[in-house]
C-alpha cells in the first residue's frame, strides 16, 4: 500500500512534467497526454522491452493510464499555479525516480541479471521517460546536460547491493537504498553540486 | 484479399508520405528509403514489441520491404507530380490508418488485453509510424501538433467494443469501426475541426 | 579469439565516434557515457528487440559496459589528441560495422529469416547505433544523410549468401563478406563515392 502510494505520486510528478514541456512546445491535447504517458512509463516500458517482459506493464493494468489521464487534466487545468507548488512536484519526482531505481532494480534480480546490470536497469526505469520526452519534443535530454539525476540512481543502486550484503533485514536495505537515492538528488540540487566539468575552458 | 488489398495500400501510402518528408530534409536514397520503411512499418513495429510478438511481422515476410521499395522507386521519380496525387494519397492514408488501427486491436485482444489498451495499440499501429519518421527527421511529431489523427482512432475503436456488444456479426462491427476512423478523419479535415485549445492566448 | 577481438575493437571505436560527437554538443559526463554506450551497443540491442532475443546482449555480460566505459575515459582525457588517430579510428570502425554486420546476419539465420531479412538485421546492428546517437543529439542521422555506410552493409551481406551457395568453406564465406564490406567502404570514402543524386538541382 505504501510502496503503490508512492509509485502513483511518482506517476503523476513524471506526467505532470511531461505536461509543463509539452505545453512549452505548444504541443495539442493529444501530444500533450502522449508526452505525459510516455514520461511517466517510457522509462518502465524500455526495461521490460530490454529484459524482455512483455507485454509491457502498463498495457496489462488501467491504473497507470487513468492516473496519468487525470493528472493530465489537473495539470492542463490549472497550469498557471502549478509554479506554487514547484516545490512539491520536485519532492514526489524526486521519491518518484528514488522507487523506479528500485523497482527496476528488483525486476533486474527477478531477470538474473548481475548486480551491475541491475543498477542499470533501476537507472534506466527512472529516468528514460523524461529522455524519451525531450526526444518527442525535440530536446538534447536535459539529464544528458546538466542535472545530477542518473548518478543518484547509480550511487544508491550499487548501494543497495552493498547493503544487502550486510547481515541486516533485506526491506530495510531496499527502503535505505530509497532514502540514499532521495538525499543524493536534494542534496546535489540544493548544493548545485553536479558532474565534474570536461571542457577545459568551462563555456558548458 | 480484401484486407490484404487495403493493408498494401496502406503501405504505400505511408511509404509516400515518408519519401515526401525525406527528400523536404534533403536525404540521400538511403535515407529516404528508411524513412519510408520506417513511416509504414513503425507503428506496427512498435506495437508487436510492446506485446512482445517477436519476430516483427515484417521481418517474417518479404510483402511490406518489396512494396515500399517499389513506392519509393516510384515517388521518388514521380515527386514532382505527386501533388496532382495528394487527394488519392490522402484517402489512401485515411484507409490505411481505419486498417491498421482495427489490426492493432485484433493483436491486442489476441493477446487478452482489456479493450482500453486494445485501443491503445491500434492507436500506437495507425500513428507512431508518423511519430517515428518525424523524430529521424528531427522534426516534433505532427500528430502532436494540429490534426485529429489518433482522435479518430481512439473514437473508432472504442466504437468498435461497443458494437461487438451488439447483437450483430462481429465481421461488420469490424467493418463498420474502419467505416467510422475514416469518416471522422475526412470530416475532421473537410471541417478543419481539431481538439480543443488548451492556450489561453491562443498563439498555437 | 580473433572475433573477440574485433568485436572489443570495434566497441571502443564506435564508443569513441560517441564521444567525439556527445562532446561537441557539450554534454556532461554521464551524457557523454550514454551517448558512447548507445553508439557501441544501440544497433545490436535493436536487432536484439526485433527477433525476441532478450535479455539484449550487452544486459548478460559485462564486456561491452568496462569496454565502453575505459574508451570514455580515454577518449575524455585525450580528446585534443584524437584527431591524430584519425585514421585508425575511422580504420576501427570499418572493421567494426563489417564484423557488426555478420553478427547480425548470423543471429537473423539462427531465428530462421530469410536471407534478405538477416542482410536487412545485419545492416541494422551496423549502423543504428550511430543513428540513434544522433537522434540523442538532436541532428539527423548522419547515414541518411551523405555516406556509403548502410549500402556496403547490404551488399557485402548480400554478397555473403551468393558465395555461402558455392562450393567453398563456410568460414572463408563469412571472412570474405566482412572483407568485402570493409573496402566497398574504403573504396567509397577514398574516391567519394555517394548513392545517387536524387535531388534535380544537385543542392544537397
Amino acid at each position: 500500500m505504501f510502496y503503490f502510494a508512492i509509485d502513483i505520486l511518482g506517476t503523476i510528478a513524471f506526467a505532470i512534467s511531461g505536461v509543463v514541456v509539452a505545453m512549452e512546445k505548444k504541443l495539442d491535447l493529444f501530444g500533450v497526454f502522449i508526452i505525459a504517458f510516455v514520461t511517466a512509463v517510457g522509462g518502465g516500458t524500455l526495461r521490460d522491452i530490454l529484459i524482455g517482459s512483455t507485454p509491457v506493464v502498463w498495457l496489462t493494468t488501467s491504473v497507470y493510464l487513468f492516473t496519468i489521464l487525470g493528472a493530465v487534466i489537473f495539470a492542463v487545468l490549472f497550469i498557471d499555479y502549478l509554479k506554487y507548488l514547484r516545490k512539491s512536484l520536485f519532492l514526489f519526482d524526486t521519491i518518484g525516480i528514488g522507487l523506479y531505481t528500485m523497482v527496476g532494480i528488483e525486476k533486474g534480480i527477478s531477470a538474473d541479471l548481475i548486480p551491475m546490470m541491475c543498477v542499470a536497469l533501476g537507472t534506466i526505469t527512472a529516468s528514460f521517460g523524461g529522455v524519451i520526452r525531450d526526444i518527442l519534443c525535440n530536446e538534447i535530454p536535459v539529464i544528458f546536460r546538466k542535472e545530477i539525476y542518473a548518478t543518484a540512481c547509480i550511487l544508491g543502486g550499487a548501494g543497495y547491493f552493498v547493503l544487502k550484503r550486510l547481515p541486516i533485514e533485506p526491506t530495510y536495505a531496499y527502503i535505505a537504498a530509497i532514502v540514499m537515492i532521495i538525499i543524493i538528488r536534494l542534496f546535489a540540487v540544493r548544493y548545485h553540486i553536479s558532474l565534474p566539468n570536461i571542457y577545459r575552458n568551462g563555456n558548458r
